[in-house]
Order: structure tokens, then C-alpha cells, then sequence
């Protein structure tokens, strides 16, 4: 499926801005006290530049992606669980992110482990729009499953790829999980009507 | 090879301590400003209790370790690259190693990559003995080699495997870094010596 044919793409060609934005934790390669030269050097993060060279891909399995080793032109919408969020600094929101809950009492490999950044001030500002960024906001999505369309950065190093959300807000997450909460009460109630 | 073998081990002993301060990240399962309480329930990070139950393994393959899906009472001996470090909130260092480093232009897969952690005040402060924590201290080990002794912990949501290492200081790391450039020197002038 070509990248065209979604109308979020074509969104998103206006929103590759955030992705020049640094990221701001403090890292070997920057100090966030004094990020404003790393910044405009290696800590750059590139951004989308040709969309149309983007294919979509659905469903696609975590541990796969985690053995990538090359850039691929690819957006992935992933159906997933969020394990876990960290804010790292008020500039950046990391969120882990599996295919299947474990078990209980059981351990999720890091392999299975998506680990999606949010990275710099604006992106993290368009992902909150007008909402605080607390914890509070993303315990009712613990859990729970989400969908997000991920694709590839390289890091500030070059060596590591990282991932970020395209077209990803705390709004879209909480009305993704209102709607499936009314599904899923449609459902009962309809089972409970035929029974 | 069984872990009370070896003297670092008996040193641990006396060092479990420092794992029982609560992860400082903020986090869904945690608040730093409020993190008294939560470092008194869930947020505890559990100390090696039984040492004699420890088996050593010797160069171990990270991706094997990423794999991992509960914890083993092991401490694997691993020769890696730093290729990355973090600090978070002056209170958790986080370090990325590979067992080897990528071709020019290529990307270390996330499957390829352990993430070992340096948590809380008290185990900082045992890694850092009488230095500062900049990135500095950091620099000159980066993409070098370092060996490190690491275990696995849960993390504070219990789902997630983390590593950390045992009996591993900044001033340790500068030592074997130390060593290695003087037996490449002697190796030098032996070589030059025979020519």
C-alpha cells in the first residue's frame, strides 16, 4: 500500500517538523545544559523527507522489528499493549509497547519489547495538545491495547535505531480505548438480550 | 563454576544493599516527588538474596540475554562495548553494550543491545566512589571494551527484565581501559623490537 492512499500521511508531511527537534535527555553525545550547539549538530534527529517513498505495514510482530538492522522506508501500525511510560526530563516520553501481555508471573524478553520514543519539546507538545504531562494521564492506558503507526530514527549516535509515533496524541489513545469500552459493552449487552 | 569461587562475590555479599533503593525514573508505577511511598512498596528493586545460588557464566551472547524470559539465578561475565550512556534525573545510569560494534553505517538491531542499569542514589553513588556524574567520565570509554559482571532484576512493574551490574565502578572501568592500552603499547614495542 503506498503511504499516499492514507489521509494521515498526508497529515503527517506537515508535522516532520518535531522531528528535527534534538532529543533532550542528557547522553554522551549532549549535555541538555548546553543542547542548544548539539542541536544544531549531531543530535539531530532527520526527519521524514520523501513520504512517498513510505510504505504502510500492518500488524506487524515487535520481535521482527527489533532485529532489523537498516532503516526501512516503512510505516508499521502496530496493535499493541503499553507496558510501561517514562518521562525522561518533561522533553521526552518513552513508551514500552508489546504484541501480547505475558502471563502471570511471567517476564516479557526485551526482544518482545518495542520501545517508542517521543522525543524534544514539540513532539511532545503535539502529542499532549492542551493536557499536563503527568503520569495520570497514561495509567487508564496501561494494559490496555493501542494502535500506533512506528517508524525508524537513527539516534543521536547513528548506531542505534530508535522508534517514534507518526500522528500519535494522548486524545487519539484515550478515544481508541472509549471506543473499544463501548464496543465492548455493545457486545454484552447484545449477549445479554439473546440470552 | 560456582559463584562463591570467586572473591567479587564474597564482596557483593556486603553490597546487596544498594538494590533495595527504588528505581528514581519517573515512571506510570512512581512519582519522583512522591516517591517515599512508592519506594516502600512496589518501586523496591530486590536485592541478590541467596548468593550461593548464583552460577557464573562466562561470555554470554546479548542477544541470547534479550531473549530471556524469567530470571535466572546467574551472573554472566560479559566482554561488550560501551556504546552508549545515560543519566536520568542524577539518580540512574543507564548503559548500552553490544558484543560487537556495528560496520560503518550500519545499525546495532535493539536484539543485539543490552540496556544495564545503575539505579538509585546509594548504587550511583557505590559505581561513582569520589566522582562527579557528567558524561565525561563517560567519553573515553565509549566504543571500547569493557567487561562487566551483570544479573537480572524485575522492574518495578514486574514484567519487564532488567539488567544491572554487580561489583562495577567507574574507576574499574578506567583500569581495564588502562590495562588494555598498556599491553597494546608493550605489544607495540615488542612488535617494533623484532622487526
Amino acid at each position: 500500500m503506498s503511504i499516499g492512499e492514507k489521509p494521515y500521511i498526508k497529515e503527517l508531511f506537515n508535522k516532520t517538523e518535531p522531528y528535527l527537534t534534538a532529543s533532550p535527555t542528557l547522553n554522551v553525545n549532549g549535555d541538555i545544559a548546553s543542547s542548544k550547539t548539539t542541536r544544531e549538530s549531531k543530535e539531530q534527529v532527520p526527519c521524514i523527507t520523501d513520504i512517498t517513498q513510505y510504505e504502510v505495514v500492518e500488524d506487524h510482530n515487535i520481535s521482527q522489528l527489533n532485529h532489523l538492522q537498516h532503516l526501512t522506508p516503512k510505516i508499521y501500525v502496530l496493535n499493541v499493549y503499553i507496558i510501561d511510560v517514562e518521562i525522561v526530563y518533561d522533553q521526552e516520553i518513552r513508551i514500552k509497547v508489546v504484541n501480547e501481555l505475558p502471563m502471570v508471573g511471567k517476564y516479557v524478553p526485551p526482544v518482545d519489547i518495542l520501545e517508542v520514543y517521543i522525543t524534544g519539546k514539540e513532539e511532545v507538545q503535539n502529542f499532549l495538545g492542551d493536557e499536563a504531562l503527568t503520569m495520570d494521564i497514561f495509567t487508564p492506558l496501561l494494559n490496555e491495547t493501542s494502535r500506533l503507526r512506528v517508524f525508524q530514527r537513527p539516534s543521536k549516535t547513528d548506531r542505534i535505531i530508535r522508534w517514534s509515533p507518526i500522528e500519535c496524541t494522548i486524545q487519539e489513545l484515550r478515544l481508541q480505548r472509549m471506543f473499544r469500552l463501548r464496543d465492548t459493552i455493545k457486545v454484552e449487552e447484545t449477549l445479554s438480550l439473546t440470552q
